[in-house]
């Protein structure tokens, strides 16, 4: 049986996407995409596949069994209400939506549903290293989680594109969701602090330093550095009641010349995380096969956007600056 | 397109097979198993295909457009030449085949074909860390290469089952085919040295140490453990002129508690080594595609071959015993 | 030539330092020795010492170079403004004294003698692995340091004699003075966050998170465990703008077994540093020989005594609690 | 007590002895020196120091409680003979002596005395991370050393100094001697594999790869590279029955940058074993305080003499070259 998928957005995302559904993949077909350029639409449609002129087209399309979001931002919540609408699964790139109020309306009417339909992009969940991490913390044996350190680095950023706002609004998101998942629990708080700022990157705040408050009591430290210029480093430490666990070092080969016995280091996300987006997949294709999602839910990117609005306004205020949530529906405790 | 297999052999790593081509990799439809036990075929049949009563209905019908050969070693020469004859890309489990003279009698076949049609299942070269390894010593940065250490280890073997001979056999051929592979080498003579024996293994010769000696004069030092009870530990360094380059630890959860600071090891092979199959047979499914195979030949079965001669030899004579092989065919220097 | 020395003080770590100061070290003879307890000075002293009944004899006595003061906390003051009237170098334990205004008394008693005398006992400064990690941050490839992490583990403490307020008071000195000395800066103020608390402490404040605002804007963020079980553990990394310096593993046996590859973490603070306290005295030996004192300092002492202050506070708050300090003299910036 | 010591040879390793017994250690004080270039001697003397015209002097001078032998090794025989005439303790640099027939004369007269004398200069035995080593091994968890691999690589040798015989002379001393130590164990053959030679060295024969055949029948694999380009790199693993052991990583800062997240390597066997050296002197001057001697013996001097013999038959045999030992005497079982 082959699911039969429709992609909104044919940008760089997108088409990376595309060539994953159907060179990597087994068990999938790209039958349709769209794209605000149908020139570029009619460019990365794969054999086979119709172009459609609106996302609404794509997603009523008969053949069209589930699909894929990676538009922009602020087109999500029309096009998720749409998919919930034909009660068809549907993959959505981060952000989910851009407000709380825009989640709490996607999360309404999947709830109305009955059936969990939305999957959102945090593909670090699937991630080799995350998963063994988590296994080790739900083992138990190092007792509960009570601090965890997230680091965050970037290599570069676009110049001039890249605002001082972004770590907090577009980067913290994924050590947010992974702190939720890791420990289990939900951000009841957010600080944030400004150390000194890196020479490199002119007028950029940068880098950040993010308390999370997590309702158990435990506190996540992230550090994020967009312009730490050697690589991609991506790490994770959780100080449990009676030991530690960490991401190891990615397994590059162990060199040993003039300049010490050293491993590489990652140069972008990309080359860090290209399994996990994979696997995302891989498991998402399995759930809409079915008919559902499973996964970072609705309620994950509602998290999402809590936090970084309160980060937002934590930068500002130099204060803690509490997250409320709505009561989780029963429908995300499965 | 997808490529239509047929697969011989449905015991334990052809049902594994069967799995992988039709669960987890694109582009490729299981259409028809064999096993000399029909029963047991028609158990392992995955939906929609034929059970054909003989390796040679299955080679010759029409729907099958290339073959993976996963019966016991005996059977192996007969079916690849039936592949060779009908001009189908075949993948084909170690060994190749038992006997040199039966290596050259299929190396004749195809070169006689005049394009490779043989893939035989040396898993390691496709392995990421072994890969990066290849990289770095081809990169020349570090020199040439002059030593290389290649470890074994297996927790523990089939009591019982499992013979002395067996490290040399069967285990030996894996960190030769590496070595040939990483050093671009061919292997000149085998030495065997029996240490001081295991005492978890009763009359098991175990562990052993073979050194390779290369035609370029690199040496190549293995340890062979099948016994060692911790768990399944592949290690390989490569001693170049200015510099070393090693696998890297496994990349496990790295925990802190009452026993240190520390990484797990595989348990067994499948978990090390499953992502290497997966990705040899993605590379297999695009040769023979295309009519044609890539990857390790019929020219490195035969030299596993004469290496598992030599070492058996050599652990009788406790010389070194030289290996002599006909001039390699232009078709194995693409 | 040989440095003759009185020990004020012959409890625990007095009796280690005598240990240290006459099996130990060259170029040194403890000649005089006091303690409240009169018994204990007697059983401690080693042969050829004089035991005198007063601090303030043995520091007056003829024979008396140098004075090294492991009495308590409170009477710390008297006994350096003692050993400051006779010009005497002295070595004292932490802490320096016990408020900020004892330590400006000190420090006003030791720049009106215009030449530095006391030497304060932070040992970690006197570690061959921070000495290497200050070295790289010092050789400014890295770029200016930004943030720092500090961890501070402790397997255990004594249950009923350690109060929440230890780590703040006691354990935290440490890491202030560490962060002053490789960043080469100043603390300007201090926050302290509770986590989740330990189900290893019962009612302990335990793990406390302390954030050190640096005069230059650095941010350091110290992890304070006192019951993690496992070891003592201490680590460091210094983020700077291209590139991370980190404390190594200690080198202790690679061990590859059931629990996996790993290495022991030290049990206590002695493991850990007993060659930074031989260190801190061989320097200590060569400075007091010349009539003077090198390493931390006084004024070392009197910030150390400022930042557990504002901490205690800080805790109490839950702001940040600003760090004034007097202008640094002269003699303490050579 | 301070041991009064008589130094014989004052080139380079006699001046850092010198240093060493008087700057670094307590408990000794160099009284005497002596060297075949009196000028030499003169200024290597320290104040107070009586320069002797021979080493006989040296010897019998009353105040002369100890002596330090730094001369050449064909003078090595005599001066020994002399010390145990007179019954003093004496540390002996490598070699001991240079034939099998000098170390049995050195072993007859110290047998004859009936206490041991001698401590030959293997300083790696003191080094704390083969102690670690050791210390696992023989706590017996990992079960019965089986093979050793020995990795000795130095950066460079001096040009035109070095010949082709000084990796098998004196550079597997080293390994043997620790090997021998490691696993309490003697050696009883010798085989000697010459890999491709490293561009680097011109006809220089490097590396070389030995294997120590142990009489318990565990086989020590010795890797020589003096050519390496990038440091001086000491490693040692033992594989056991149940698992491995193996010298860690030197305790460099631990740097991610544009090379990679990476260590330090010792540039030199300076950097490597100042510390080794310490402790070495450090535990002899203790023995010799007492008029004996502990640590590596004559009979250890005598297996190296041994060794390096039969490793200069082998590599000329190409077989296996046994080594036979005279029965041990009891002074060196203790």
């Amino acid at each position: 049986m082959t699911l039969q998928v429709g992609i909104i957005g044919t940008g760089m995302i997108g088409q990376d996407h595309i060539r994953r559904l159907t060179q990597v993949l087994s068990g999938v077909r790209v039958v349709a995409v769209t794209d605000i350029n149908l020139e570029r639409a009619q460019a990365a449609a794969p054999q086979g596949a119709t172009v459609y002129e609106t996302p609404q087209e794509l997603i009523r399309a008969a053949e069209v069994q589930a699909v894929v979001i990676c538009s922009w931002g602020p087109a999500h919540e029309e096009q998720l209400l749409d998919c919930i609408a034909v009660g068809k699964p549907v993959f959505c790139e981060k952000p989910l939506v851009t407000s709380a109020e825009a989640a709490l309306r996607v999360m309404e009417a999947e709830t109305a549903f009955g059936l969990r339909l939305v999957q959102v992009g945090f593909m670090r969940r699937f991630d080799a290293d995350y998963r063994r991490l988590k296994a080790v913390i739900d083992g138990g044996t190092l007792g509960a989680p009570l601090m965890y350190k997230s680091v965050h680095r970037n290599a570069s950023v676009p110049e001039g594109l890249y605002t001082s706002d972004m770590p907090l609004n577009d980067t913290l998101v994924h050590d947010a969701d992974i702190s939720r998942w890791l420990l289990r629990d939900e951000i009841a708080g957010v600080e944030v602090r400004v150390p000194r700022r890196s020479s490199r990157g002119g007028e950029l705040r940068d880098p950040v330093m993010v308390l999370l408050h997590m309702t158990s009591g435990a506190i996540v430290d992230v550090e994020i550095s967009v312009n730490i210029a050697y690589g991609y480093d991506i790490r994770g430490e959780v100080s449990c009641e009676t030991g530690i666990a960490a991401l190891p070092n990615r397994p590059a080969t162990v060199i040993t010349d003039q300049f010490g016995i050293r491993q590489a280091i990652p140069e972008d996300w990309r080359e860090r995380f290209i399994e996990a987006y994979d696997q995302e997949f891989r498991e998402w294709i399995v759930a809409a096969g079915q008919g559902t999602a499973t996964g970072p839910s609705t309620w994950d990117g509602y998290a999402a956007t809590l936090v970084a609005d309160a980060a937002l306004r934590a930068v500002a205020s130099q204060h803690l600056e509490t997250v409320e949530m709505v009561s989780k529906p029963d429908l995300y405790n499965q």
